[in-house]
């Protein structure tokens, strides 16, 4: 079972809360425009004095409580907030928090069997994600303060949800900088090998124990969408392709060919599985090869709609000057391989780069390629990943639909074929 | 008819790029990353020289082509470009122009009856915009050197889309600053009194002639039917609410109820009209009041959800500050009629306030609110409205659909109605 590692217990009677954690005026006022988090040098007590994961209040100056939250000594992060003053981590608020949270998901999507339930802070839990997938549930624990109090949390799922199975994917690198095991398994109920479950009205092959991440990236689930329109008739690239799900979907929606590519040979597996799965074997072909390389050897104006979503070129902002100059070359050879009046849905899940950095990443690239672009559509998370307003940290996902517009490298002329044009 | 007042004419033969205009070296970079406009100051002739209207070669400090437009010695935008260079504006190439931006709206709303079909820059027709309401064409020319060839583009929109009429809308006191007199009228085929056109599943009516702008807010058109997943079974209140466009679709999703408050008798009329012609005049009350006024006399926490979507506060910049006061109170007072979990549709189209301008703005209204928000989604321009990414004077729309979370300020608690919540 996973949080037994924690070094502090919600279970010790009379502990939790009983310490207090002063901060700085300038977090004070940071707190109350809404954000939550507290780093270390905002922290007037010596840090070393409090146990990983222990729950504690935040004062302000004056003594004014401000809420409470756990801390971690060792992070950068000292203290995430979640709750009002007095709020203890009782299996009850953690019920509470739950319900509202799935009360959301249900307004987000109705009836549907695969979300994200919990996304952390957007949704008063952080350090805890939650993925739904059909009936089992998909837990990671990210900070030492949801790992003490991670049995509760799995007690209260199970209650709320009565899944078949909740798996805990605890092998995310960040647990590592708050000094925890990297670990998956099964902490309730019972599951082996591979789920099928329905989103964007497709079967999908999930592995919620051995699968990269927790199965499907649902963050692009409403850009996902937003392809279908674009695509009809088309010849459609799909670069970074995973599991297959922009590819799926644009050939669900008439896309006329779909190529999916991918450097993992299980990511393409996946793929091909999926395909199969929704018939559509015949419509898309995956290919294992590095994105980079495909387009370097793809004829310019080859593709209708190409699709971009490589995974994070900047986790730092160390590497934020390198990132840009990754997006800015991908960017310029998807263009290149792009026909006049072709669209490019382009994405960065990199938090370091702005969507301001992103936009002049898309103007370099255009300019390099020759390319004058509009912009249709800048899309974010999907909805069931919330950010929080006053945390930006939290809004990490761009995807923006941009189209070629032939205006000036390439006047349109008698012989353009004009079809799709609308009749009056 | 309109267009006559140019003083310059491309009938002229031989003059239609005869003369060129020299540009300095940052505008030549800007043009060259996709920007379409060159400002009075970057002009290295005397601006008087030119005609109002008359169509010229830009080229770069080394003599070099960099595209063809018009230009106005009057107007702080002295020269907008409009092709590359060589390329005149005869009927042959404004038919192309229209050609690609009907084919784009086809592919953006298939079917569809009602569209902005010119969006300006976007459509590589700078100064001239064209909505269609069913079978009539409404169009607005802004520039004098639109307005030289103004008969040349009635032409072609008659030609390839054989509308029952063509009204001109010059009545936008943009016109005065390119010395362009202010009418309106019927350029082609005839037209009298309102129409009916469909849009969202509904009903409208729409004066081209006689009404507000053009008839309806089509750049709202995505966000409004984004609306409909949160209003099912709510009290929703949809502040400036002109011909009703919010309100019908919130009534028409199954909101338990919706007002909607104008300061404009006309609008609250055209509102109820539109109400009975889809038979929802029981479902919405519109109210002729201040919007400010209306939110005073509103208890705290009364509506589910609330739209608001006001005129422009800052239609220049030297009024800003006192815009974004504006905006803050008004949406203040929002979130203070908002319940808990409550959803705040909140838009801006001044383009002076920018996306970082209008969260700061929330941020403030929030804090003084004493409420969290989530952002759901950040909406812009509908996608017949596409902005030129070079450009971002072209990207004026903000609706950011934010979620209360009344996590800190009121906690959880058993007594809440855990209605809607998704089973297992």
């Amino acid at each position: 079972m996973p949080g037994s590692q924690g070094s502090w217990s919600p279970l010790e009677k009379g502990k939790a809360l009983a310490r207090t954690v002063r901060v700085s005026s300038a977090c004070e006022k940071r707190i109350l425009r809404g954000h939550r988090w507290i780093f270390s040098n905002e922290v007037e007590e010596r840090l070393k004095e409090f146990l990983p994961g222990e729950w504690v209040t935040v004062v302000s100056g004056s003594g004014r409580a401000l809420g409470v939250g756990y801390i971690n000594p060792r992070s950068l992060i000292a203290v995430r907030l979640v709750g009002a003053p007095g709020q203890e981590p009782t299996r009850a608020f953690f019920r509470d928090r739950v319900e509202a949270a799935v009360r959301y998901r249900a307004a987000c999507y109705p009836g549907a069997s695969v979300c994200r339930l919990i996304f952390g802070e957007s949704d008063g839990l952080p350090g805890l994600v939650v993925d739904r997938y059909g009936d089992v549930l998909v837990t990671q624990v990210t900070t030492a303060g949801m790992a003490a109090v991670e049995e509760d949390l799995h007690a209260v799922l199970a209650e709320r949800l009565n899944p078949r199975a909740i798996v805990f994917r605890n092998d995310t690198g960040a647990r590592q900088l708050e000094g925890l095991p990297l670990e998956k398994g099964v902490a309730y109920g019972s599951l082996s090998g591979p789920l099928e479950v329905d989103c964007h009205g497709l079967r999908w092959s999930v592995d919620p124990l051995d699968g990269q991440k927790t199965g499907l990236y649902l963050d692009q689930r409403d850009n996902r969408e937003a392809l279908r329109r674009w695509v009809q008739g088309k010849r459609v690239l799909d670069l970074f392709c995973y599991e297959g799900g922009w590819s799926l979907v644009a050939a669900a929606a008439g896309a006329a060919e779909v190529t999916g590519v991918d450097s993992s040979e299980a990511a393409v597996e996946r793929a091909r599985e999926n395909a199969r799965l929704n018939g559509l074997s015949q419509d898309v072909s995956f290919v294992r090869t590095e994105a980079l390389d495909y387009l370097k050897r793809t004829p310019r104006g080859a593709f209708d709609v190409i699709v971009a979503d490589p995974p994070a070129f900047a986790k730092t902002k160390s590497v934020l000057k390198q990132a840009l100059k990754g997006y800015t070359d991908l960017n310029r050879r998807a263009l290149l391989a792009l026909k006049p009046e072709g669209i490019l849905v382009t994405s960065s899940c990199s938090y370091h780069v702005s969507e301001q950095d992103f936009q002049g990443i898309l103007l370099k690239a255009a300019l390099a390629a020759g390319r004058r672009l509009r912009l249709l559509q800048a899309g974010g998370q999907a909805l069931d990943h919330p950010p929080v307003l006053a945390m930006p940290e939290t809004r990490y996902l761009k995807c923006f639909f941009v189209q070629d517009v032939p205006e000036f490298s390439r006047p349109f002329s008698a012989s353009d074929t004009f079809k799709g044009g609308e009749e009056s």
